[in-house]
């Protein structure tokens, strides 16, 4: 093995990982949809890694862009302004809703949602914070106590004020419902219940990602946001939507919100921002909590807020997605490439119960039995299944995302169209292995 | 003003602050131990922004770093390998205690308090953490709830699981001390009191800055932290040495810790890691807690873990400072040149009640009576003559580091002698805004 790896293996401690069971593939370079290893062997990548590099690994114009801000001024403090930082909240501002016009900059999403929980908090003076059991928020104490999946366990309190509730997911419906309408109605109705028995006045926010995301990509059917928006204005809630997976193109538009016609208090963001070439996260705030904080000190920060050389990556990277049409590609490849494609897949095998998404923003649910809709792994677990059809996207040369019983597709969204048919090509024959599982 | 400004004040949401109040300096450029606005006025920095440019601004070799690492690989996931992270790891092992050989990236200091903390929450399996008043951690959940000083406030549910104590600070002794000796035994009296009535078998860590940074760079007495070691020894608790803003040669060593002779269980660190030229930050892990999660999964994680840009950055700056010998300077600085410049000030200023520090580290205790000591602004505060002085500072070319009653002297650790007397003379000057005070 190699001085990286060895040196990995001595010294680094992975997250999410138990440490002896670890042999991370060693990375030495990535271009566009393709890393290599270091014997240059080349993967695709249908992952973006973390679903992150919305555009793509290496893009020139980025690079150049930290490369000439590097030698301009890699880092200042928070109190101070500089022309990286003004600009990048300028080009989020212009994105975001009407009405949302400032950003406070963070290091990721975790501690975005962070930031965005205390400032709802503070603005409505109320502590409780309701969110999906379908979902997650990060790392940090409050960001990992808000997420729904099974990550929170280790670190739950139970005594942080949060409060978890079903969103809609028709497939596996909690409100045994049989139609999109109907799932949303009775999804409506359960949070209505949940807000009036946990009491209205006690309850700072509702975070929602706009479209869940490791959680499994269940796009919320028409209505069901705004009825959300609607529960939140009778109440005086705040919504926050946490769009560090689904912001910045990845479903075809620059926020997911933007598919739905609803305007949230509170935005956060990270990854796609700057597709991570450079640390970067923060919270897009409405007016009427800004003006909370006109004359009122905002209690909180942190060293690397506005972080000069993370701004000027998200700089190049909105300016070179907007100059090359990339949110409008990933669009595209939505509704002519993996939609189609995905449906195909779908019908020829077993082992998928349903393909679901939009944009560059794709799940395929794998199950043990189409009638039960068991799923190929436990929910926050695997199976030799799963690991099998990992390993054979793998040996095939592409890097899947997965998660529990599910497949991801959310490469990056200038993936040619070429990488992409050949992605889903690679995933078409993994999953004969879930097939004889059915069989 | 300028295009920046205004974009600024209409875009940038500023941590810790009242955002109508706010009108920030625009720092066009930096180099070394300058910084300098647009309209190409200089400033001698001696706050090095918020205690983290150690090597100083724009040093030419980790800048020649960013952007190598830059058109190689700006950024890859957690779960892979890759080159700069292992070796920013071999390095940060290297520095470290023996027996701490893992490294654990975060993307700054709050998360790195965050993991250390669920690290021995889960290895203790015990809930409580114990830290001091005079103490900062961080701005995310966690990381607020164990800091110490007014910040914490507003975000505080007290339901954390935190206990607050007092450590050893002579000139304002909690304990009627006389000598440091004395305060050293009664400091410890006071936390094995804590410990024993809160239930030695209930507590997972103490936290500790090692030498207190914001909270006012008390140096503590010899034996106390050797004394915590014994405590924490004897009960089963964890040990974590805050090294956040005092790592990386601030002290005039490598760690703080390494002026006590003594090993915590965990290291938390950023800033001057890579003099914040990136974000970044992580936890120095031991090999009894290593071992906890050898075979089971660690629940924690953050899509930036290890990121290569930010990795290169500290493997540039950690080498740098080792080729330069800029540790040393910190040492010869503070032996040299801020302490008996520092102790010349206090002989000839009424307002200074003390000056304490080491290396590149120091605190002026600012106070309006020196027999009663009444500090010349409140506890999480602020005063006229604290704001005079600020701005007599910054209008004779400088940038202070200041905190309610002190102005702390933490340039950056390249700094020329020529710059630290042209520093501590601007002082100088200001603090007769003080000791008109005290007539």
């Amino acid at each position: 093995m190699s001085r990286t790896y060895d040196l990995d293996r001595a010294h680094v401690f992975h997250s999410w990982s138990a440490q002896a069971e670890l042999s991370p593939m060693v990375i030495a370079g990535a271009s566009g949809s393709e890393v290599w290893d270091e014997d240059g062997t080349r993967y695709l990548d249908f992952s973006s890694q973390l679903v992150f590099t919305n555009i793509g690994h290496q893009h020139p114009k980025v690079v150049a862009a930290i490369q000439e801000q590097a030698a301009t001024l890699c880092t200042i403090g928070p109190p101070l302004a500089n022309a990286a930082r003004s600009e990048a909240a300028r080009l989020i501002a212009e994105r975001a809703p009407d009405g949302m016009e400032r950003v406070f900059f963070t290091n990721g999403g975790a501690d975005a949602n962070e930031h965005a929980i205390r400032m709802a908090r503070l603005h409505t003076g109320r502590h409780k914070v309701l969110s999906t059991y379908r979902s997650y928020h990060g790392g940090t104490q409050t960001a990992i106590n808000v997420t729904g999946d099974p990550r929170r366990w280790a670190s739950d309190t139970a005594s942080t004020g949060t409060v978890h509730f079903f969103g809609p997911f028709l497939y596996r419906s909690e409100f045994h419902a049989t139609t999109e309408a109907e799932e949303c109605e009775r999804a409506l109705q359960h949070l209505d219940h949940v807000i009036r028995n946990e009491g209205p006045a006690t309850i700072a926010a509702i975070i929602l990602e706009t479209i869940p995301g490791t959680a499994g990509i269940m796009v919320p059917p028409p209505g069901y946001l705004a009825g959300v928006r609607q529960l939140c204005d009778e109440h005086g809630i705040m919504l926050i939507a946490d769009e560090v997976m689904s912001g910045f193109g990845r479903t075809g538009a620059w926020f997911a919100i933007d598919h739905f016609d609803v305007v949230p208090d509170l935005i956060t963001f990270a990854k796609g921002v700057n597709s991570g070439y450079v640390p970067l996260g923060g919270v897009i705030i409405s007016e009427a909590i800004v003006e909370t904080f006109a004359h009122r000190a905002y209690p909180g920060g942190l060293t690397y807020s506005g972080h000069p050389l993370a701004a000027a990556a998200a700089v190049a990277t909105i300016t070179t997605m907007a100059e090359e049409g990339i949110v409008e590609n990933a669009a595209r490849l939505g509704t002519d490439v993996f939609g189609p494609g995905l449906a195909e897949i779908a019908d020829r095998h077993a082992c998928v119960g349903e393909v679901r998404g939009l944009g560059a923003f794709w799940a395929i649910e794998l199950v043990a039995d189409p009638e039960t809709r068991e799923p190929l792994a436990p929910y926050g677990g695997s199976s030799p299944a799963m690991n099998d059809i990992i390993a054979a996207c793998k040996k095939a040369g592409m890097l899947p995302f997965a998660n529990f019983n599910r497949i991801h597709v959310v490469p990056p969204c200038i993936i040619s169209d070429d990488e992409a048919r050949r992605g889903l090509a690679i995933i078409d024959e993994a999953l004969a292995i879930g097939d004889a599982v059915v069989a």
